[in-house]
């Protein structure tokens, strides 16, 4: 499945797209499962559909409190059993830890306040920046996710060019970010989201963990580029101490400690995904003190 | 000195507050130096001027690439030595793993586009988002900082009673910011910077690293409170796995691994740091799957 998810926005379907029923919905491809809340799995989840489906859910317009799927009565929408971290529920949560968008599709049937009259309307790409076990309103056991609306997202580091221009939200933006998450996914797949430097693979509930840290930073003034090349799979202490320079790899692939000098370890490599040993030089360079 | 520093805005001075020269602004405790470009030590940075000083400035309005002080001729202002980072420069980059806001002050003699004409005026807070060694202009090394306005963070989580309103920036986001940090630095200095879970400290060139992990979030719904109880001291790592609910701490003291529920080793204490025991059997209760 993993290669059959389309993160981001769906083509010829911006943000305010409306749909009469949830075929045309599906057939749109902005959430494709015909009656599924969530169209997800335990690689990631890609679209919701918030409809007032569950009495726990929350909308505050710009963020959503959404409720996992499992364990309702769809006849009287109350919960008659417990929740489990698995299928879509573990993917909201899998999206969270990949920094991946989520599409955002309101029907009505939701909070009044910020859902469509009729039918169904797309609003947009969020992120899930929290998710947590809970007792629902019914008594048993519910998963739930906070997401944001990714117009909130910092902005893209300044372009040449294109200096002073605000930052408001654009395609460009948009695109450019999907597209980042993208290269940074297929480097931790690629490793196993094992960290190069150290090793380690960090286990959690919603799959393992790594990083994609940037060897040449983007943006002005470095303006490396976003691509696999310039990627390294680490894990969060390693990716704090290289970007600080407290650590670096050396010409000769060793995993050195700014300072002592002293060898970590030889950089860890896997077939399929080349380092551009240019930008681990430009990284000493700038970095090292 | 570090109990001296004032991060964040100084009363009676909003931003766009203007100064005759820098006898008046280091009056307004503003910027405090008389001729320094940036007010600062080992311990952190709280304010600079950019004022066309060093040939390598470079001015984006909303993003500023500021150039470290030392090794400049003030008569010509080219660069005459290398910089180190030292001073103010590790200050600077301190400020950066801190995440602690920096004041910025534009002087008359900067880039015309964003400066006053005369005298110096406040220009709000911004964060220093990256650090790096350069070879300036004038064939020098020098240390750059790109600092990026916080009229573009990111929102501070939706309140009760606030929901739907827009994410302006507001004096009270500001002061909330500051307080929060206050707070964090405050647990860090108490352990040292060391991991209450696994006892590691990150030694980056910058002074050692942790993060202040909040037991029980902010804002809706989890509504922690942003006190030195509800934070731990941990490394990036441990603070990934803690709020994805891989570890927790036990009603014993022990940090487990969810689902084994094997034991990690105590959760380390230091006098003057209580820790809620409460928020972690929220904690337990929320996001151990």
């Amino acid at each position: 499945m993993a290669s059959d998810r389309i993160y981001g926005e769906i083509p010829g379907y911006p943000p305010g797209s409306t749909f009469k029923n949830r075929d045309e919905l599906a057939g749109s491809g902005v959430h494709r499962p015909n009656q599924a809340g969530i169209c997800g799995g335990k690689d990631g989840a890609e679209s919701i559909v918030v409809s007032g489906g569950y009495v726990d859910d929350e909308d505050y317009g710009t963020e959503v409190v959404y409720t996992g799927q499992g364990g309702n009565d769809p006849a009287t929408k109350r919960q008659i059993a417990d929740q489990q971290l698995t299928r879509g529920n573990l993917g909201l949560a899998r999206s969270q830890i990949d920094g991946n968008p989520v599409r955002v599709v309101r029907g009505a049937g939701g909070d009044p306040k910020y859902s469509p009259k009729f039918g169904l309307r797309y609003d947009g790409l969020f992120r899930v920046v929290d998710h947590w076990r809970d007792t629902g309103k019914d008594g048993f056991q519910i998963w739930r996710y906070r997401l944001v609306t990714l117009d909130n997202a910092d902005p893209p580091p300044v372009v040449p060019g294109a200096a002073g221009e605000p930052a408001a939200r654009t395609e460009a933006t948009i695109q450019r970010l999907v597209r980042s998450t993208a290269v940074a996914n297929r480097v931790k797949r690629l490793h196993g989201y094992q960290c190069q430097a150290c090793g380690i693979q960090l286990a959690t509930p919603a799959g393992p963990y790594a990083e994609a840290a940037h060897i040449r930073a983007l943006g002005k003034p470095h303006n490396g580029p976003d691509v696999a090349s310039n990627v390294l799979c680490l894990c969060p202490n390693d990716h704090l101490l290289f970007d600080t320079g407290a650590i670096y790899v050396d010409a000769d692939g060793a995993v050195r400690q700014s300072g002592t000098a002293a060898e970590l370890g030889e950089l860890r490599l896997v077939a399929g995904h080349l380092v551009d040993w240019a930008q681990l030089a430009y990284h000493r360079e700038h970095h090292k003190p």
